[in-house]
Parts: structure tokens; sequence; C-alpha cells
């Protein structure tokens, strides 16, 4: 009898070419199925929450994938995965899940983190996980520029070109600034998020502070609709899959 | 008129075969000299506190090297060298000191400290920079395990084959554990270390905790002076150089 396994994991995206199996470049699902195929004697895909980007990394990934093994409890599967993954992907737990469960098309929610370090120098520990800043910026003014983001608006002048999806229209449910020393974070919740949304939604509000910019003004970029309207797209070694969100019937 | 500018550095050891330059593999010492060399026009060499192996750490470990560029503050220089080093070391700060300073000769001490991760599972961010246990040791009785090693003692017990020091004997004078959650930390400051002297100790002591040894055993290991009684030397990961100690006329 087949049974569905749902597993949170977390990964240093660094040294991968991102989350999906592409022909050139390593990627975290090809060393998830490579560990579960070794675990399970036979090849195994898997479904994700959020294709991460090249550089990206998560905390809180969700995948799910089919298990034909009776005889292992579906929460060992986290601690036997971990001898067999490479240092810089860890299963963190794992559940059993009803077979009509799917990573992606259940999620209700899913959370960003971009870490932003606004202190010289950075420790080299530090800059691996975050993007150095020059300056403080005004924490007041960050909150200002991210509010019109929140709500169902058409996302497409911060989209990438290139991305695939039919609407450019997300739900973002809460998107504002906090210190966490000595890092300064850009939380981000939404329903879904268009490639390099998150990222391009940031380096906008970052150049509006600079020039000391007021809301009124992202506001405008967002209905304008027009993507070259956008500031520069931050880099990916900031950026965290922080939380994937499902309904309570699931248990994750 | 030349000038001897000391340097702060902090590394992240896991992509370097060590801190000395070598035929294979690549060098903290290597880079800095290579971004020095840009800077100054000419090539440069450095003198460096402490020669850490590779995939050890540092946040504070000193150099210094000789400057010929009469328009550059000595502050500036650690603010030119990150423009040009590799993201996984940066200059924290840099200083004009007398001529005669000599980064290795004038350190009074040296302060190491070692990260362990008592808790599962870890996130990858954590186990790049630690080592996981299975348990958390008793840390009581790991600080009675440490305290016979503070002192004058001949470490030969302790010391890695192939290591080259004439004598064996160094001053330890402080040596404990401490929680910073989530890691356990080993701190220990010494006028100087042998080879792989930190990570046999710490590998020997957690030996000796598992097995719910006393202090006088740890004593008897030190005083037989024989590498076959230490217990297996810990990896890497989870060394740091913390920080290298002058007298105060250097003003570093």
């Amino acid at each position: 009898m087949p049974r569905n396994i749902a597993l949170v994991l977390s990964y240093d995206g660094t040294d991968f070419s991102g989350f999906q199996i592409q022909k050139n470049g390593r990627s975290v699902q090809e060393e998830v199925e490579t560990a579960l195929a070794k675990l399970q004697g036979r090849p195994v895909r898997i479904k994700a929450a959020g294709r991460t980007d090249a550089g990206v990394h998560a905390v809180g990934q969700v995948v799910n994938f089919e298990s034909d093994i009776s005889s292992l409890p579906s929460e060992r599967y986290a601690l036997a995965l971990n001898a067999l993954l490479p240092r810089d992907v860890r299963a963190l737990r794992s559940r059993e899940v009803s077979l009509s469960f799917h990573a992606r098309k259940d999620a209700l929610s899913r959370e960003y983190r971009y870490y932003l370090l606004p202190q010289q120098p950075g420790y080299p520990f530090y800059l691996r996980y975050s993007l150095q800043l020059k300056t403080m910026p005004d924490l007041g003014l960050l909150n200002s520029l991210a509010a019109p983001i929140v709500g169902v608006h058409d996302f497409e002048t911060f989209t990438a070109a290139g991305d695939p999806s039919f609407s450019r229209v997300r739900e973002v449910f809460s998107a504002s600034f906090f210190m966490q020393p000595p890092f300064l974070v850009f939380k981000v919740r939404g329903n879904a998020f268009l490639w390099r949304m998150v990222r391009s939604l940031l380096g906008t509000i970052l150049e509006l502070e600079r020039r000391g910019a007021s809301s009124g003004e992202m506001e405008g970029l967002l209905s304008s609709k027009k993507r070259e309207n956008a500031g520069a797209t931050v880099p990916p070694t900031g950026l965290f899959l922080h939380e994937v969100a499902y309904g309570p019937e699931f248990g994750i």
C-alpha cells in the first residue's frame, strides 16, 4: 500500500544552480531524489512547494513523494535521509499525509525572508546569507514603502522577463521590515509569487528609500504594470524560503 | 618610507586547503597576498599569527605586511582590500604598527573556539560551522575534564604526528565550555598551540565525557605524553581562531 510522505527541507542554496533538476549544475531536487532512490531502491520523484532559484536558501521548503517502504515509520524518513544527503541539504522532519496531498497545489501561502546586513565590515559567515548595505535605511520609510504591495494585485511590474505564469495576479498577505541583529529582515507572505518577484520588490523598495520616495510612488509603480519601472533585482544570497503553510487537515 | 600594517582577518575556512600557501589547493594567504599585490602594484608577503588548517575558520586572525603606499591611511586598507578579496575572506580592520611588529612572534596569546551543535536536526547553515552531537553532554563534567589542561604542560599526548615543534611545552591560560544557543562552545586560550592540539583535546574530552570519566583520568592522559592515549581528533568544521592578543604598545 503506497503512502504519501511530506518532508520539510532546509538547504544552503549557495552551491546549487536552483531547486529544480537541470542539465548543467547541481540541483536540490536531484540530491533529494538520489537519496530517496537509495533508500527505496527505485527511482523516486518529488513535488515541491516552491522552485527556488540558484543561490536561494530554504529553512522550510516542503516536498512530497510516494513511499513504498512499509517498515519505516514516516517520522524516521528525515533521519534516514540525512545520512544520505550532502551536508548543505537537511531533512528537518517527515510526516505521512493523505494520498491526495500535493506540496505545491495545496500550499495556502509561502513566506520568504530576505536578510540585509546594514553594517561594515561583515563577517564572511554573514555575507554568505545576506546582502550587505552601506548604510542603515530608515525602517519606518521601508515599511511604508512595503505597505502598498499587500492585497490582491497584478504584479506585472515586478516580474522577470520569462515568467511563464498565465496571470500575474497574486495576493500578498503581509510585507514588512524588522531588525533581527545584526540583520535587517524583509518578510513577505503571499499565496504565491512570480519569478524573482520578492527580489524585484525588495530592490525597488531599497532604491525608493534611498531617494526618500513616498508610498504613493510605490503604488504608482505597481499600478503601471511596466517591468522597466522596477528597480534592480537584489541578488539571491539573502533570500530564504522561510515557511509554506497548509490547511490543518494535512497535519504538516 | 615603508610602514608596517596590521590587519585583522575573518574567513570561512570551508573552501580553503588551509591558511598557508601550498602547491595544490586554495589558501587564505594567497588570496590576501594577491589582493595586496593588486593594491600595491608589487608582490607582498604577509606574516600571520596562526597558520590555521584546512577547514578551520577565523574571526580574529592577525597578519602584518609592509606598505609603501603613503597616500592610503592605514585604517582604509581593510575597506580597499574587501573590494579585491573573495567573499569568504574579509578584512575587519587595519592599523599602522611599529616597524618591529611581527604578527606571530609578538602574539601573547591565541584564543580558539569550537562550536558544537547538540541538537537534531541541524540547519545546513549551522552544520557548516559546527560539529553535530547526538546528545547534549553534561556541561559540568565537560568543564571538570577541561580543567587539568590549564597551566604549563608538555602537550605531547595531544600533538598530531608531524608537528615540527622542538618543544611540546605550552601554557594554557583558560579552557572552558559554555552554552551559546544553539551551540555548546569550547573556548581555549593559550600562549600557542601545537598542530591539531585543540581538536585533539576536544575529541578526547568528548570521549571521556561519554563514558563518565573523571578529571583524574584526563590528568593521567596529559602526563602520559603518549599520542596513542588521546581520543579521536574532531573535524575542523567547528573550529575558529577567535582572537590573538598583543601588548598594549601595539595598539591593535
